[in-house]
């Protein structure tokens, strides 16, 4: 970033330079930047480096996540982003516990590996033992009596597969954010799911679930999907005997205890505009140093914007938003909202679904602003990037902006790996590859890039309201 | 087995079958049986899947390996091998224990997956932290001065590649195999290696270490390939600060249980000539089920022992041996030994490296016996089989050959991939290619099929010496 301060000043202050001997070269074109990017950006990689070595895992509300903070805020300092805050905030925070383990106690005798979703109750100290009972889908469970449960640890699978636009997501996800819930409400002393992922190794994938107003939480964890699958043959040559199962685990709820967003600036020139906002998150489970999920999201959204910065100081200021406790429920995204509810944002985008190349783009403008749209999708096909016709909805840390029913775009990343490694111990800085993560920060250097140089309303095209009192008076 | 029942018995009675109206069909030849085992060989499968699954983890020495004796010898019964056995044997055994954890406490905090070496220490209750000293090879920390790591812990990394043949298991594997005791003998407190592994997941390879006479056992572990990598970036990001370590680990000895040999034979109709003899071993580390390592093994000596025998009985028997205690010091293989030595043995064959494809085929008679030799290489060259000029040294579990100084072949496995899996707690059913097990137990069935039928000395091509009087007494 230093590499632009020289520029910015002249700009912000429109003295002419003096004509020296030694005239610097002009910036590079946004296209340059972007480009240059694709080549060799190294900050992206530097950021998720760092984040994943220096701190690891960062769960949400806990002393890792405030060292988490610390070090992007740190980061962002070092590489010349402005008005760097941390804006705390409280949550109810829930902590997974040192003991997970789950065997097989008859009729055939094997540990299984299995991990805590967030959320869960614990069980007694010792554990539980019970039968259990299968479902192949959470809309089996759904349907069994009421009462069935009662003394019964249910077991939920599914058949989610890979897909490029990580879709299966939503088809198999219902068995961990709702089938606990079920499950309790059934009477169910505890339920363990086949993990929702595509990978096959011994790490299961966690991730939040919910209990419905009224109903008591459950023990509720995840079995790696070979430990799923042996549970399956062992029913299958089970001939009828009960199949049971021994479950101990000691996650929970801690009460209120801080977190806190990261934001930080690349100042525009001129400060009245909406700024354009990039979002990620800070935290991560507390399994896996966060790599994918989501250090390479907030390092990809402050590469961009450093890209951007290089070819000049952008028209619109563009903020970075790296929210905390995302994982456990949106609380930093909420409180950001909360906070800044009367600021408005230009547009908003989100990082937060791996390193891989991105594929495709969608905005919720096409229609409404249909010229800017093109020249976007235009300016990133050099990069393989098709341009959508669905309507952008922005990631979760973007509450702000749909809460100003604001404009939004999502760069549509490859999602063909990203459940295999999602919430898992495996979610290491060597899933990284640094090709595709290149293309990523050079797509959205461009995009961004655009977007912060538009005069007009991203989400009409028409002028830009006039900026409320809380602008002016910066 | 049933099946063959019936053509059994008619060769062996040599009484002629009357001439029904429904004659039964003729018997398929070896060719025809190897290449039905290409096509769609279940037995194979059924070994494998069964004692992943009924069984699970089998650690040398405990109630699991215990178990998984008895599934076996239940196994072969009911798939009609005669003399099915449980030989035992005593062992001094170690068990991991149920605590292992890793966290590095300076300059950067973050827990590192860690798994114990078998024979580790334990430390003590609640841990040693100490500063690691960083050796690139085994090579260096050899040349490290005697008392140079006096209250340290040293980490050990390497450069291991996947490889067909596995040869870099060679290369990299004395970092654990003598690694721990280098470290202690130069006072080091413990020892972390990064795992012998090629994988990137967060599942450290565990194995044998052994520590010289006089030399006490420390607290020696295997860091998964992510965590390794990770403490080196922390080594190089550090700048000259101490990286520190908090390690606790409670395996221990439990001194001397029983074990045991599982054999059994498909019987031959000249029970004078020494047998076949197809080996495995039973055990496997604690940490995973075992299918690779040595779920597989068995199955694939125990299928092709009953594809031979579809062709009719085989002139010479065809013995299995599924040793005990492989993993933790071939304890089944010398007993075998010992118990054995006077019985000769034909020729000795091991399944020890997965359940992928066989590439080569190697002996220890390509010059005493060529004639041999080239008919077994020309009858797998259409499973794209390639001979071999490497002289075949057998496997682990085959110690009586090698004291018997007979015949060995080397069926060469695919290990591309073995040493992702190889030790870990992914070494599970789901890893099994059951196309590249068929092409195995194809190659497995023509091969043995020959060697049964084989009259002559396998290792000289001569008549067979003299039977001792131990096998002229059946």
């Amino acid at each position: 970033m230093n590499r632009i301060i020289p520029a910015l000043a002249a700009i912000s202050l429109a003295v002419p330079a003096p004509v020296l001997a030694n005239t610097p070269p002009p910036l590079p074109t946004l296209e340059q930047v972007a480009d240059q990017a694709l080549a060799g950006d190294e900050r992206a990689w530097d950021f998720v480096s760092g984040i994943t070595t220096e701190v690891g895992p960062r769960q949400a509300g806990t002393e890792a996540e405030a060292r988490g903070r610390a070090w992007a805020a740190a980061w962002l300092k070092a590489n010349g982003f402005r008005n760097v805050a941390i804006e705390p905030f409280m949550m109810d925070t829930w902590v997974p516990g040192d003991i997970a383990r789950a065997r097989v106690t008859g009729p055939f005798a094997q540990d299984l590996e299995v991990l805590p979703l967030g959320n869960s109750a614990a069980t007694p100290a010792g554990g539980i033992e019970a039968e259990v009972v299968f479902f192949r889908t959470v809309d089996d469970l759904r349907a069994a009596p009421d009462g069935s449960l009662k003394g019964k640890i249910a077991y939920v699978s599914h058949q989610m597969r890979p897909a490029q636009d990580g879709s299966h997501y939503g088809f198999a996800g219902p068995a961990r954010w709702v089938g606990p819930g079920i499950a309790a409400s059934k009477g169910a002393s505890g339920i363990v799911i086949k993990s929702i992922g595509t990978d096959h190794h011994r790490n299961p994938h966690t991730g939040g679930t919910s209990f419905p107003a009224g109903v008591a939480a459950i023990p509720a964890g995840a079995l790696s999907l070979p430990d799923a699958e042996n549970l399956e043959r062992m029913f299958a040559r089970a001939q009828g005997r009960p199949v049971t199962l021994k479950l101990e685990m000691n996650p929970r709820q801690i009460g209120q205890t801080e977190s806190g967003n990261v934001v930080g600036e690349i100042a525009g020139r001129n400060p009245v505009l909406p700024p354009v906002l990039l979002a990620c998150h800070i935290d991560s489970w507390w399994n896996a140093p966060g790599a994918f999920d989501d250090g390479a999201g907030c390092a990809i959204i402050a590469a961009a914007a450093m890209n951007v910065a290089k070819s000049g100081a952008p028209l619109r200021t563009i903020r970075v938003l790296m929210a905390g406790a995302e994982e456990t429920g949106l609380w930093g995204s909420k409180a950001y909202s909360a906070a800044h509810i009367g600021e408005p944002i230009a547009v908003g985008l989100e990082s937060d679904f791996g390193a891989d190349r991105i594929w495709r783009f969608d905005s919720n403008f096409r229609e409404s602003n249909p010229a800017l749209h093109k020249r976007i999708a235009s300016a990133v096909a050099r990069f393989g990037v098709s341009a959508g016709s669905d309507v952008a909805t922005g990631g979760a840390d973007l509450n702000i902006v749909r809460d100003q029913k604001g404009a939004l775009i999502d760069l549509q990343q490859d999602g063909t790996r990203y459940f295999d490694l999602h919430h898992t111990p495996d979610d290491t800085l060597d899933k990284i590859d640094i090709v595709q993560l290149r293309q990523n920060v050079a797509v959205w250097t461009q995009v961004v890039g655009i977007l912060a140089g538009e005069s007009t309303s991203i989400l009409t095209g028409g002028p830009v309201p006039s900026a409320p009192a809380i602008m002016q008076d910066r």
